[in-house]
């Protein structure tokens, strides 16, 4: 199962009571975090996460909203006794940026790696979440990433046994794609029944409606999508800032057969963004609208 | 007269009810920024401030959380509509650290200029502060600094008239040091009595006691001072950390007989700094415990 929090809300700028936009995710006690604007380490932990946990950081684009807050988040992690390597993910430059921004924090105890995301889609194994990261239709180069928490087939003692997988080998084909016994390869399909339905949540900022962000959030659990605008009204002022309204974004969820949207990245125009809460689900029943702090545990069916 | 609000009093890290340490100071319309840390800019929108007028910016020194939240407060006073240079004073290294971390705000609509602090102790004369950096002690370069608010004697017409001072100077005289009259230069101490008191406010944090801080702490009208600990207990922890315990902080006000002294930059170990007010008012009587948002408007005599 994969925890899900919203972490901020707001875009552009830190309001008193919305933070900036980011999520924050679990896995086996495994953290994942997307964007860290200003103010993010104080939003983890008051979503009562730790810090040392998080090893991969996914950065949608450079704009200071989104990454402003990384400098303290990392010397947090110091703080909490992180030593492992944190894996930083990001548009082409990442290892630029985060290095320029990193003079304020030189003396980290731990390795910070970079993964550069260069192609329009590009797939990244990690800590056993499966992101695909999707170039997204905004004023910078800017990404969206969907996360596949991929779940094997159960363990077949017929089939093991009609494949020939000697006894000392099951219990590795059930955790490794491969054991040699004997100088003999076997492989996890000749243990396993096909791979189970797994989970996916898919994550955006910052784009305007786009053929690649409908395709990642396909059939998705649960879409976090951004709403800077409640209003249809607004639907200009989002075209201008390549942002979406709510219409757009619950009509992208619609389109793809997500399963769920939250709601965020509001503008501070919007003050309250829960008023748009029938108008979302009119749209789109499973809409929900996003909050700091907004949490929920996805199960494997 | 000078408004004073502290924006933040936490050391080290920003936590969910306690801001980073920052101050903030407004004389005619001028504001003057102590510290950005992550969350300042919404600190200084919770006291009720707008970013625009903020022309100048010190920092004590360049730890994260002395500095992290400069590219969106800079942001922030872009959105609002600055265009006016805004001065950043600092430690030597200010420039290039500062344009490090404007990797992430590259195009803000005003011109950043610097004024690096090399000596000791320096003078900066800028939107009507005099500002004093002085060097104190920590476990890197960190320097704190007094802000004079002068006062101009009042206008004496006998002193004029006795000095030859033709009328058509007297207005000129009264706002600006010099004037020039049929080709002859007469002078503001021609026609103003002796400087009258002004206000002083002198600010620092991250520091162990020094000559420094007591000598320009001398006779202020407010001292801002860090007291990482309350507990007497914690001295070895504030020597080992180069912070200050309560009583270190109480002991300098009294010693330079400043007239107020706001305690702030709590460790976050220190959850309740209020339970010590009683003990720090026995050591220090005109002593106060800090909060995000303690303001006042220190008044001339």
């Amino acid at each position: 199962m994969l925890d899900v929090s919203l972490l901020g809300t707001a875009g552009t700028m830190p309001l008193k009571h919305r933070r900036l936009s980011s999520a924050y995710f679990r896995l086996n006690g495994k953290g994942l975090l997307m964007d860290c604007g200003e103010g993010t380490q104080v939003a983890l932990r008051e979503c009562g996460y730790n810090f040392k946990p998080c090893g991969v950081i996914c950065f949608t684009h450079f704009h200071a909203d989104h990454i402003s807050g990384l400098p303290g988040f990392l010397l947090s992690m110091g703080n909490e006794g992180r030593t492992e390597p944190v894996t930083v993910i990001g548009p082409a430059g990442v290892e630029e940026i985060v290095n320029s921004l990193l003079i304020i924090a030189p003396e980290l105890p731990f390795e910070v790696k970079f993964i550069p995301v260069l192609q329009s889609v590009e797939y990244i194994d990690i800590d056993g979440y499966h992101i695909t990261a999707f170039r997204v239709k905004h004023n910078v180069n800017c990404y969206g990433y969907r996360l596949d928490i991929r779940r094997p087939g159960k363990f077949n003692t017929q089939k093991a046994k009609q494949n020939g997988v000697p006894l000392e080998a099951w219990s590795t084909l059930q955790k490794n794609p491969s054991a040699v016994i004997d100088g003999r390869i076997y492989t996890a399909d000749m243990v396993l029944d096909s791979e189970r339905e797994g989970i996916s949540v898919t994550y955006c900022t910052d784009t305007r409606p786009c053929t690649n962000l409908t395709q990642q959030a396909t059939f998705c659990d649960l879409l976090i999508c951004e709403g800077m605008y409640g209003d249809d009204d607004k639907l200009d002022k989002a075209q201008k800032s390549m942002h979406m309204t709510f219409r757009e974004a619950c009509e992208t969820a619609s389109f793809a057969d997500a399963k769920r949207l939250w709601l965020t990245h509001f503008s501070p125009s919007l003050s309250h963004p829960e008023e748009f809460e029938d108008f979302a689900k009119s749209l789109f029943p499973h809409a929900e609208i996003g909050f700091d702090g907004l949490s929920d545990t996805i199960k494997f069916k």
